[in-house]
């Protein structure tokens, strides 16, 4: 390993999800040895990881042969088990984002009160304690407000909007009946989400990337564009912030900063991912060092890429169709690659279902105008069906 | 198959070098199923390949079972036995580029007259019957003339430079003394080596890419630069003459057209290779649509992509160090990645020699100047050195 330099340095990777998938792709390019842990046979990055260790996430066992298989580990989700994490690392397996940081973002709670005690701008929120506290919440922070399990959400998963007194109890009940900790957030009126791609080096150097904007559809994201229209007051705070959390967390990696972009010209942090994340997909083909390649330097010690937007990007989700669930079809493609600019990426996800993340496009073009209506015309094309539903 | 379009189309590649894994890059972005036929275990293609079958490029049973394992076969280098694949594809396997292109392009002599008879500017050529008429070829084409190996050569490998009357009797051993068929071709004096990558769909519509400039050492490719430092009617011609390359050889799939362009302005065909070549690498960052994601579109009957350059982009490659041989190690790999605009891609071979390619860097910035300047320093620090040799 010495001897040969970062290029014998093995990676393990928690998770074999599409982003791991990008993740081997980066890595592989240079060369370099991917193990992955992931409960599924045919996860999207079975066929391209170099080995593949089939176990839960949760595994103990799993968890300490990928550490004993690679030299430094890395996931592809916030949610697993942070405490085998830091017994591995305390046993000596480099794991980057380090399980510190981990436990303070996984948790929402902890996140935002880091960021609100480091002087970042984040919505008012605050813990529920019980249901009675949970009644007088309205009150402090205003209807709406969200009610959010403070582990394990994603694509809105784990989040409850109370619009009103009579949503409480039926918000609580689907949140686990506080099972789970929750916590409340006022709901900001926001004009814009944006989000920043912002990755720390081993040595302390953190990178930014341009400001994305971000749209969303029933808490999924569907369109990402680069660079954001935002004037460029607010693009900057945007880059501060995210620069900030980069030192507040002490994060080695890449790392999403999701914000929103209010009407007063405000900046406020939504959430942060410790990992590359759906809205960072755009710089595989947008930018000089995808948001892949550069986590993979990142936690191998290397020196940080070049993140400089080449042209216009566009990236758009391609999720599972209403009413589509089973093995997966992707129909449209012909009709979609005769667009200029179209880049297609099939995660390779054996069963669809409605709203299920199988893959995305980006196109790049000469403006932002030509490449949003050229990515627009191709995901009309392209649809995430199922073989039963292309059989009838 | 097809239920779901081409993407359950499952490739079929003949060879697992780096071309090879470059190809299955692209492919496994789509979610295309790969199998590769090599007889290398740990060969570049391996880790990422969907199946491997182990066996040499002219084991017909090998062959046999990649085609039925595949909708699609192609060949990431030209020297493989055009019967063989005739035969699959009368049984009815598509294999692109065709047998009949192949067998017409891997034979130096054939592809010259071919490229001759459709008007297209070549060095002089004859054919070598015997040694007796190969001593009166110096009178004809005049010195230096170049002795060629009509199959099999690559790298300069299968070529002899015949200087004087006296060099004769030494090429001609070197190159089998008549064992395989032989062609001497008149030397060009060129001012620049240039070549332009094509590529044409099942549908007959061709796309080229912008003219690229390269600099060889000891008959092996080191740099190519894009776009080409050349007048607009040299380019023109060079691009004009690719196209037409194209509709003489009715190629499917990527096509590289190597040429001289010289002193007096006009530009001679040196070689054509019916595959994605090394002097195409820089499309992977330098261009919307790399020359692999290209050869996949059009073998799969997809409509071909953009082939804009999005920046100037200059490729270096990375050879094994003159005096390491044996298991390979990257020494420089930090320094490289610490200059701006550097991507790394090493393929994986576990062996290296010297001269052996292992590994090339692509630099895109804002002007050629900038480019060149930074895949210079990038190539300076990176060296392919032998493990034995580093421990010394």
């Amino acid at each position: 390993m010495t001897l040969a330099g970062y290029l014998e340095k093995r990676i393990g990777i928690v998770g074999g999800g599409q982003l791991g998938k990008m993740m081997i792709q980066e890595a592989k390019k240079m060369g370099i040895h991917v193990t992955i842990l992931d409960p599924v046979p045919n996860c999207p990055a079975h066929s391209i990881a170099d080995a593949h260790i089939m176990a839960d996430f949760k595994d103990e066992a799993g968890l300490r042969e990928l550490a004993e298989q690679s030299d430094v580990l890395t996931y592809e989700f916030e949610h697993i088990g942070v405490e085998i994490l830091q017994a591995l690392e305390e046993e000596g397996h480099p794991i980057y984002p380090t399980p510190k940081s981990l436990a303070v973002i996984q948790n929402k709670f902890l996140q935002k009160e880091a960021l609100k005690n480091a002087g970042l701008l984040v919505p008012d929120f605050l813990g529920v304690e019980n249901q009675e506290q949970l009644r007088g919440i309205g009150g402090i922070l205003g209807y709406p407000f969200l009610l959010k399990a403070c582990t394990g959400g994603y694509d809105g998963k784990g989040n409850a909007l109370i619009q009103r007194p009579e949503d409480l109890e039926e918000g609580y009940r689907q949140l686990g009946s506080g099972k789970i900790p929750l916590m409340a957030e006022a709901f900001v009126a926001f004009e814009k989400e944006i989000s920043v791609l912002a990755c720390r080096g081993l040595s302390g150097e953190i990178v930014l990337y341009p400001v994305a904007e971000n749209f969303h559809q029933d808490n999924i994201l569907i369109e990402t564009r680069v660079p954001a229209d935002l004037s460029p007051s607010v693009s900057e705070k945007a880059l501060q912030m995210a620069y900030k959390v980069m030192e507040v967390f002490e994060g080695v990696g890449m790392f999403c900063v999701e914000m929103f972009a209010t009407h007063e010209g405000e900046v406020v942090i939504n959430e942060v991912a410790p990992r590359p994340h759906n809205s960072g997909h755009y710089s595989i083909e947008g930018c000089v060092t995808s948001q892949f390649e550069q986590h993979i330097r990142a936690i191998l010690g290397l020196p940080l890429g070049e993140t400089t937007l080449v042209r216009p990007t566009v990236m758009r989700n391609l999720l599972g169709e209403e009413g589509c669930i089973g093995k997966a079809r992707v129909a449209g493609v012909h009709e979609a690659l005769g667009i200029p600019g179209v880049k297609l990426h099939v995660y390779g996800k054996e069963e669809t279902k409605p709203k299920r993340k199988m893959g995305h496009i980006t196109v790049t073009a000469q403006s932002m105008e030509a490449a949003a209506q050229l990515a627009k015309r191709a995901a009309e094309q392209v649809k995430i069906l199922s073989i039963e539903e292309g059989t009838q």
